[in-house]
């Protein structure tokens, strides 16, 4: 989801009442914990103080209002004060109080999140990162770069790209998104395929504990094992342990060549033969392997102008496919070879490759707008799931059954990394208590029972944290809830989000 | 390390005066704790009932010896008990009890470490996971390959290979060394330029902890984002915090195209220049960038049958580089427009590419038997660091220097990952505190000074516990402490390790 793609999105939802009822309107809202303090002018008093700059502290409702509630508007917050720190001293002052007065707080990057993780339940107060946007530093020998947490993604791509390096995750909202952000949500998105997850390529994280700790493990070193990866247990626990305030990480050099294919498949099962094939006859050069249904294709060219058929024939299934590499050559006849291996042994109906920069961004419109076209068509009840490769379609014929017409069923995904995006629309509705009761828990049910996850990438946050033990066990969550009781014992950060109450 | 290898060592060591004196003996042992029990026949009877086999317990002091010593005899203890439970529930029961009972443990693998964290320091219990060394399950379409923790990681090599895949770890010690092992110490090795580290890999964890709980993380997808990762808990934390006994990680498609080359260059600079070029030129393919100074080369050519001169003329700095790719027409033409590169803008003073099995495996050979030709001479000071990259050489000047021919000083290692492997070689004489207090702190003050890690690969163990400072803040160890104690209330896993006292 690109900037462009998320303003049209503002705009239509202000002008749309489908979006009158909210997503958290209609699921179980956790009451307000009393322990926390409500905020006074003291306190206020206080963050001025050490914030300096007026421009630092939010406290008019229209100016709040923005953070308190998600892109979607599907979750929505009442807190009446934002704080945007431009410094990590300034980030560990403001937690030291917060933590000593019991006041919650809930961390905020470019707040795009699918699942309400980065605004206020209640009336935490907001710690937003947007002030701390810097590139730090970037070696060019080890392709090591240093950044602040609020660093956008795309920004960072822009000052990597004229270098010669790339970042090594990419997402649809890389206009919006900060990086920091990226790493407390463990962000997925097309690249996870070539570059791997967050886990790996995170080589150092300086983060501000609960109490104002400010933990510095903010190496650019490939390797390092003195003692326990810290910087782990911040990647991907949503805030709820620490916030992040920089960090660094391993960019790849920029691929040089790129070629953009679409097939169109008979079966799910073909797909997953295609799928096979590429990795074993691309190899490395294999860059993304995203797949979407016919319904998927059918939204998109109902609602995005100049989008067309792709081919003569509509099949149930359609592959998007990029190769990355150094070489347009060596590229263009490894793509060949495997055309021909895939078309001879009819895996796949028809397929086009991509010539020029145009056509690569109109193949990559049909996969990239799905959620904006979902947007349009009324309010969308979204999963993001894993399932085992031999499972991962069959739960989207089920959920037709199950549903019977009572709403659209779509799938999507990175079929590449077993991540299925399953989406299921009631056209010119809002959200309904009725609706969600008939798909939750089932499909929580249903992935759990496969040995699924319950969320592949999007995190947990408010959404998900009562759901959590169909993907962990009760020591997982034992053990979780000690590790946040060990870092974070008075529960100020990012409270109600990711464990179950 | 390969198993020839560690067995020609076993039988030097028994013959060798220079081992009289163990590497522990001339450092700071930390005393015994009193507050663990000192096992007698009643827990010797529970193990019993227990275990059933009476193979999977020794008491003989024959048979225990050999478990508590590491196999360069650097360090020794004292256990007068080795358990080898079958299964996971073995392994809950036994630490269950020892948690009750406040008797410490040190889980073993195939105890190929270099820092004393495998074998115990006092008496503690050796919990061997040898035993457990089945291939569970491997998917051919994910390349997911679920393991117990005692798999030697070259049966787990062998399993994949005729399925077209491969680990994505490579040790010298492959061929005794346990996976469960390799995870716990988060081992790195030539690999790992190439795949990233296992805190990457790894998809899954099963692990017991402490208390005997056993904690079933052993996802097998690729991503999954519920809660926090609590697997990467496990990784690098050398047994401290639970005992791995299954895991899943991804595995690579085999490439089926590999080009290994020998350069000598005039200087460390061109050595890097020589990486970078590499890097943007090779792309993907690069797979290892190993270098070497040239005393290890004179010092090879001395101990090794076989080996010979690799060039004409001597230079300081020899590199041994990999490609690994699926396409070998491509690959060729990648690597000769490469060396076109290096050597027109003279990079380098000399090159040879291996054309055949036979010679590749002898460039490896002059970087494989560096650490065997180091024991033969005699007590060797061995330090595994990560440093930046224009600091990365400069230590071995600095320890010539410093020792001023008292010892000999070699370097080498993956300078692709920043990771130098400093030896101090006292040849003819056993492990002197002398020699050790004119090294360290010294090699550590310097690593920490220039912001390196005092342990890039090899982990902290028993050796290094009282030097984490070095590389870790006060914080963050404080941290680390928290979470131990929040894990392992009792202390009982791998106690006088990691963590300073």
């Amino acid at each position: 989801m690109n900037k462009t793609i998320i303003n049209r999105l503002l705009v239509n939802r202000n002008n749309n009442h489908l979006f009158k009822r909210t997503y958290s309107s209609v699921g179980n809202k956790i009451p307000r914990d009393p322990k926390y303090a409500v905020i006074n002018s003291k306190d206020i008093d206080y963050f001025r103080s050490i914030l300096k700059d007026p421009n630092q502290i939010l406290t008019d409702k229209d100016d709040v209002d923005p953070f308190n509630c998600d892109w979607m508007k599907k979750f929505k917050g009442n807190s009446q004060l934002v704080v945007k720190p431009k410094t990590t001293e300034q980030v560990s002052k403001i937690l030291s109080y917060c933590n000593e007065k019991k006041i919650a707080v809930v961390p905020q990057g470019g707040n795009t999140g699918l699942v309400g993780g980065s605004v206020p339940v209640h009336d935490e107060i907001i710690l937003s990162l947007a002030n701390m946007s810097k590139v730090e530093s970037f070696d060019p020998i080890t392709g090591v770069v240093t950044v602040q947490a609020g660093c956008i993604l795309e920004n960072i791509e822009n000052y990597l790209v004229p270098l010669g390096y790339t970042v090594p995750i990419d997402l649809g909202a890389k206009g919006s998104c900060q990086i920091g952000g990226n790493a407390s949500t463990n962000a997925g998105g097309i690249r996870l395929l070539r570059y791997g997850s967050l886990h790996g390529s995170i080589l150092g994280v300086e983060a501000v504990l609960a109490d104002g700790t400010v933990l510095d493990c903010l190496s650019t070193l490939r390797k390092d094992n003195t003692g326990y990866d810290l910087k782990q247990l911040f990647i991907g626990s949503e805030g709820t342990l620490g916030v992040i305030t920089k960090l660094s990480f391993i960019t790849p050099p920029k691929p040089t060549s790129v070629n953009v294919a679409l097939f169109s498949c008979h079966s799910f099962d073909r797909v997953q033969q295609v799928l096979i094939r590429a990795k074993k006859q691309l190899g490395d050069i294999l860059s993304a392997f995203e797949f979407m249904d016919r319904p998927c294709i059918d939204l998109v060219l109902k609602h995005q102008a100049g989008t067309r058929e792709p081919f003569d024939d509509s099949t149930p299934f359609y592959v998007l496919m990029e190769t990355s590499g150094f070489n347009e050559v060596h590229d263009g006849e490894k793509l060949s070879s495997f055309l021909e291996s895939i078309m001879g042994d009819e895996l796949i109906v028809d397929g086009s490759v991509a010539t020029d920069s145009k056509n690569m961004t109109s193949f990559w419109k049909l996969r990239e707008t799905i959620t904006e076209s979902l947007g349009k068509e009324g309010a969308t009840y979204k999963y993001d799931l894993s399932l085992p490769i031999d499972q991962f379609y069959q739960l989207v014929a089920v959920m037709r059954e199950k549903l019977d017409g009572k709403a659209l069923v779509y799938g999507f995904g990175h079929v590449g990394d077993g991540n299925l995006h399953l989406n299921i629309s009631t056209p010119n509705q809002s959200y309904s208590k009725d609706m969600l009761d008939m798909i939750e828990p089932f499909v929580y049910e249903y992935t759990s029972k496969h040995r699924g996850s319950i969320s592949a990438e999007h995190g947990i946050g408010a959404m998900k944290s009562q759901h959590l033990h169909f993907s962990k066990s009760d020591p997982a969550i034992h053990l979780m809830k000690s590790i946040k009781h060990a870092m974070d014992p008075n529960n100020i950060l990012n409270p109600y989000k990711v464990l179950p109450q």
